[in-house]
């Protein structure tokens, strides 16, 4: 290498800037941006996103997560028009039409749909000098793109993912000193310690500014190196929350809600099965997807399961919060729905969350599923037409060879078969269901196809059969399910 | 997949087992374990190793950083011969043959030596399921083998490297708690987190056991559920520093200690020219070498250089310690020396710390070395027919691109060029090294070749071409180093 010669690191001590403003006065048209926060409403860097929005650089390309949900969120950006492509993994919400998405169906807004791990990954990757690497996610999806490369490892087929990298990152911290060092409270940290690494200009908006000296260095979770800018939040979470009660989005609602009666059991019955089934199986560490899942949690307590539950955002060991009053905004899940966390809980970032699931460490995962196949195909991320869809993190769950239990209406609405030979829906995973739970009955899934195991009370088999898109084996005496 | 069926976990809710000879009895012989710790005398588990020794399963794959040295370190696996073969980065350090380097050089152990941040990446990559990746680390080296594939990426070639397992992990850490999680103090997180999620079977050993509950989620560094067992620590830090006093080794003595007298500069006046540069080139963020630039930091305050100091450890910001009297011993660079944290440091793991190196993080890079070439590689891990050598983090430390100020002696004791048209020692990487700061001079690398800019005091531009291997460019005034 020929010599660099003299290099311009910045001689004031400070990395402080004034103002928002300034701290994204550079960002040019055209530029790549990564955005860190998780869902809709949570832990964006709304300084920032508003004074980048009224900066008006446009034909940016964003990479976040989701570009979120309502003024308190990227979609400010989408709002002014300013956002020429998406990298991320959720484009839409069900039922939550938004700005973005709108612009994405158009074809305004070019949408890269990502898994969640292997997002995180990429970005991680580009931070840390690995151009590329090969993972099991997502294989037999809409990310197994014919242009990706293939290739076995122990058998098993992986993708080659490439590193990811930005010209700026966008964060939002709790604690940052006037070194740069950051500290993440709660679910804060998810994507924003691997973008940290991975762009040429990091901003970090903090709640608070502290003095360097002021954080312990075995806290510290962004070191400072990473970190060219600092500046301080002005807009609050209270005007976030705000916003959030005035949408009518309550946060400390289940999954799902309230829908149609079908025959047999519940939501809340069906999602008490698969707590029975946790304590039974003596699953430890559990991770419950977004909607019906969600309802699972409330009744472990009562089932004498101990099950600790990871949230793919970063957190392991929670429980729901239904009272809004004193709910630390930091704490949430993977759905975005209000937590708090219980002795011994722990959180990080998720690259840590997905090598949880990837590398299979957990015990259980539980899904909601839009349709399972014969062979335990899954498909729950997107119905066919409707939306831009979210691949979310799922792909990378069930991509860690964990036990992945499928909870689900036995039938559409309209009395289609959930449960069929062959996935219509666009898929999430390969033949990775063992157990499914539905409305009307417990299967299981073996090498020799579905096998009946359990009734709902008051179901009969011939029904269960007749709602089945599929061959159903019936071995012996069907059990009756215990609630 | 089938149905998996119920699953064991412990039934029981805490962690930790009664004694650390229970905790390895299920080790086998030919058992691969990996081992956390970093340097000669820092942070290893001891009462694992010590129960893993009298357990005598034998036939051991070692996976360390090294082996380490005395009795307080794996070396007790070694003298009683347990050790089959050991993967690591570290196989001997120079002037101080240890069992295990002997029984390496008779081939009694098989040796597999990997720089250290591949061998971090490696065993992360084994924990969250990523089989693969490519790194630029090691091109032309030995660690380039003709077995492994090569692959270019932005016209760089690169290696493909592979996941790393074990069965088991012995760890040692400041805090657990009973369901696992992890709290590590200073530098001892280095490869213990990674490790932690990358074997069948991860015991911690830990300073103090705490109720669930007892830490703070956000201050967590491995969740329990990477954990499989806790056992407290019955082999004291006292009782280390006593061996390590004992044996006259006085961790304070700087890098090298006293040398024959070369002519012009002193080692500690080199180093000091090295200081003054990182201050007239401003580099903030700096990687300190093992060997003759540990000396640099004692120079920095007074030549106005507000460096922060990075150790591939996991530390960023230390100064070096003189006075054991109140040293926390968590707190050591990677020549294994003892520092103390300065206002704004932080610690962290050798994954992120190699993320900064590997990723251009980092401003300068300051390395020792026994050779350079005209075009600027560098040989600095190995002296031939010496010992059976250490690679260490330097060859991802050259990875990142960043400038390398190579820092030796110009000649070899018998008055041999150390600057060379080719190096005939192990190299460390390829064209990396930017400028030469000797006793004699300060040469700059030029895609035209060497070019000398500066000579000691005293010291002729022909007694520095007289003991230069290779063309040295003299282009108009050469200046006197500044002292």
């Amino acid at each position: 290498m020929a010599t660099d010669g003299p290099r311009a690191v910045p001689a004031e001590r400070t990395k402080v800037i004034a103002s928002a403003a300034e701290a994204v006065a550079g960002v040019r048209a055209g530029a790549s941006v990564m955005v860190g926060g998780f869902a809709v409403i949570h832990g964006w860097p709304n300084t920032l996103l508003r004074a980048l929005a009224e900066h008006g650089a446009g034909d940016l390309t964003i990479v976040a997560n989701t570009l979120g949900f309502g003024t308190h969120s990227p979609q400010v950006l989408a709002e002014r028009r300013l956002v020429k492509q998406f990298v991320g993994s959720f484009a839409g919400f069900v039922g939550r039409p938004t700005t973005s998405e709108q612009q994405i169906l158009a074809g305004e807004i070019a949408c890269e749909l990502v898994p969640q791990g292997t997002l995180v990954e990429r970005i991680r990757a580009g931070g840390a000098g690995i151009p590329a690497f090969y993972t099991p996610t997502g294989i037999g999806t809409v990310a197994d793109s014919p242009d990706k490369e293939r290739r076995d490892f122990g058998g098993r087929p992986h993708l080659l993912e490439h590193a990811l990298r930005a010209d700026v990152a966008l964060l939002r911290a709790q604690l940052a000193d006037e070194a740069g060092n950051v500290v993440f409270a709660g679910a804060q940290r998810n994507f924003q310690v691997a973008m940290a690494t991975a762009a040429d200009l990091v901003i970090v908006e903090a709640e608070r500014i502290v003095p360097v000296g002021a954080l312990a260095p075995d806290a510290i979770h962004v070191p400072g190196i990473f970190v060219d800018a600092v500046v301080a939040e002005e807009v609050s979470r209270d005007e976030v929350m705000a916003e959030v009660l005035a949408l009518g989005r309550d946060p400390t609602r289940g999954g799902g809600g309230a829908a149609p009666a079908l025959p047999g059991l519940s939501r809340e019955l069906i999602a008490l099965r698969v707590a029975r089934l946790l304590a039974e199986r003596q699953y430890h560490y559990v991770n419950l997807g977004i909607g019906l899942p969600t309802l699972v949690g409330a009744w472990l307590d009562q089932v004498g399961s101990h099950a600790q539950l990871q949230a793919e955002n970063g957190l392991l060991g929670y429980v729901s919060v239904t009272d809004l009053n004193g709910w630390d905004a930091n704490y949430y899940n993977a759905g975005g729905q209000p937590v708090a966390p219980v002795p011994g809980s722990a959180t990080f970032d998720s690259a840590l969350a997905f090598t949880m699931a990837r590398g299979g460490h957990l015990d259980a995962i539980v899904l909601g599923a839009f349709q399972v196949s014969a062979r335990g195909d899954l498909a729950n991320w997107k119905l066919p037409g409707v939306g831009a869809g979210g691949i979310g993190g799922a792909m990378d769950l069930i991509a860690g060879g964990s036990p992945v239990i499928a909870l689900m209406e036995h039938t559409t609405r309209d009395g289609e078969p959930r449960i069929v030979g062959r996935c219509s829906y666009p898929l999430t995973g390969l033949a990775c269901v063992s157990t499914i739970v539905t409305n009307l009955a417990l299967i299981d899934v073996t090498a020799d196809g579905l096998v009946l195991r359990e009734l709902a009370p008051g179901v009969t088999v011939d029904e269960v059969v007749a709602a089945t898109g599929c061959p159903l084996a019936v071995l012996g005496d069907v059990g009756t399910m215990a609630l």
